[in-house]
């Protein structure tokens, strides 16, 4: 198929770092190519891909810092490219929330949007709603929960290439936390659970500017105990090393997670994973065969004390047959493939609209 | 004529205190409507109008504080209420940026936008140079200096109504300064010529979020002086009282202003200006005749020590002659007129556009 890729332009393709989106649209877009199809990314510069790259900004637009004063500007450029070139794909998939929508509409583009954002924000309800038609993808089936009336064509979990993360089978000797220090992210819990079972816990995490605050006031004074090391931001070559070595990973979060990568990379490694129930937690983690999915820290310091009854092994086999890039790249294939099979035959107004578009 | 006006969500229309773009939407669109016009405008649900009100949201979006957490979303869906109602009118006046053209382009829209922001930030340049077909108004020919490619139909400065500030002829005993405390508009320098001239200086401005840094390090210590008198923001019932009894205003900018609404305020009121050179202060200033143009410290303080050359009467001649909003509606009128006209007939394509979007 000949297919496009629109990622947001706040990171590169993948991102450096940090960056969920950026990340799974990377994953999504080499397995495309590696499968035979024809695929261009539209995406920052400075983006590394083994598709055609198609970019809409000089370099990721976080890199830039405060010479960047208006990223939607780019964004909207980068539409007006896509809608340009819209009639030599068969598909248009899109990652940037409903910023398309309107030239979807009115030009009659095939495409599909996946949602990688928390969608129980009500500014976001009436736009979905006057949207109505546009096929969507959630991450995870509890995504959806807050908008079941929107025109959701399936859900697809994302997937990490197989071979970017090593089962590592004899389990490691402290409990790992990766991602974001955020109010809901709840590191804070991490901690605690850490305390109590006497398990030493290494803190990989970045601070976003606007989580400072929390940071300074909330968690800085809990990181001042020998049980907790907390090493700042890691790179993805950084992250098998650090997850692998782990007895399990902590997933304390307090808030209705879209879908949660992390758990899945833990599990590439062979790492079983303690989540709270929350959001996307107990579609992703089976309990007491990749986890165990816990409402209160009693169950969560139960639950690392049980953590050798999990099977390494099992994890990493899990990992491959749910969670692969090349199984999230089958499903949108397949999903594609319905789509462009149900799309009608061009009306004469799509026709106009396309000469008008060439 | 049919008009509709679409106005930014942040504040209402118009705004309850700071809040220039609304406040000449507010303008505009009451004297459209006095002058016999048919007039719609999109705003948010606790806008005050002579109009018709299409609210877009139900309270400003600035108002509901940290409950709105995507106002882009409230403006998407309005630019989607205007476009279903877009062949109802002769003309559609936006005043929202770029954020409607992907929908104006594609569904020919009669359509002229206001561009109310400064236009010296490289960001928005490829969006413009995408879409160099639209009808754009500058509120100064100094606005424009970045962007002179852009299908400019006019500059059209703004207005205020004529009975919304009076001539206070007995010159008053202090220097004012209206507006936001920012490192572009140097009230630091307003205090400097207050110390200098010894002439008390009242500050009537509000600190905004991202200002508040800057305000605590180089403003507050700065307050502590007899001299200065610091009154936080003000409404709009007390500007004229507060504009008109000061003996002049006090501009002393540093950047390029787009318009600055504050100085013909405070003409309405017969008070004269000192401002820096900057922006569009040498197309609303008469250099000896409104106030004077200044460069440097030394030569606002010799400003201050002239101002009792300047008639007020003058000054509030000039204001009613060249900054009514009765003038101002006059001339988007006469624009309106000038679009409606070079707009070519529908073309087949434009109406299989019509009848999809009706």
């Amino acid at each position: 198929m000949r297919i496009a890729q629109v990622a947001p332009l706040c990171e590169s393709v993948p991102p450096k770092l940090y960056g969920g989106t950026e990340r799974v649209v990377a994953y999504l877009t080499d397995e495309c190519v590696r499968r035979g199809h024809e695929v261009t990314l539209f995406a920052s510069g400075d983006s590394v891909t083994d598709a055609r790259l198609r970019p809409a900004c000089r370099r990721a637009l976080r890199l830039e810092g405060a010479k960047v004063i208006d990223p939607l500007a780019h964004h909207i450029g980068m539409i007006e490219m896509v809608a340009r070139e819209a009639y030599s794909f068969d598909i248009v998939h899109f990652h940037i929330d409903y910023l398309h929508f309107p030239v979807t509409r009115r030009q009659r583009i095939t495409a599909v949007t996946t949602m990688h954002g928390r969608l129980d924000i009500p500014d976001v309800h009436p736009v979905h709603r006057e949207f109505a038609e546009m096929h969507l993808v959630s991450v995870s089936d509890a995504q959806r929960r807050p908008m079941p009336w929107a025109n959701w064509a399936g859900t697809v979990y994302h997937g990490v290439p197989e071979n970017l993360y090593q089962l590592r089978i004899q389990p490691g000797t402290y409990l790992a936390f990766l991602g974001r220090i955020s109010p809901e992210k709840r590191v804070d819990r991490a901690i605690e659970i850490a305390r109590r079972t006497g398990i030493p816990l290494k803190i990989a995490a970045k601070v976003d500017v606007v989580d400072e605050e929390y940071f300074e006031s909330q968690i800085r004074g809990l990181l001042d105990d020998s049980l907790i090391e907390y090493l700042g931001e890691i790179g993805d070559e950084e992250k098998s090393e650090f997850l692998g070595g782990a007895c399990a990973l902590l997933f304390p979060i307090d808030w209705p997670e879209p879908f949660g990568l992390v758990m899945i990379e833990a599990l590439a490694c062979g790492t079983p994973v303690i989540a709270y129930r929350a959001g996307s937690v107990p579609e992703i983690i089976e309990e007491g065969r990749t986890g165990y999915i816990v409402e209160t820290l009693d169950q969560a310091v139960s639950a690392v004390r049980r953590i050798d009854a999990l099977d390494r092994r099992t994890c990493r086999r899990v990992f491959e047959e749910r969670f692969s890039a090349g199984r999230m790249c089958a499903d949108y294939l397949a999903l594609y493939r319905t789509i462009c099979d149900h799309e009608p035959d061009l009306t004469p107004r799509d026709r106009a609209l396309s000469t008008a578009a060439a």
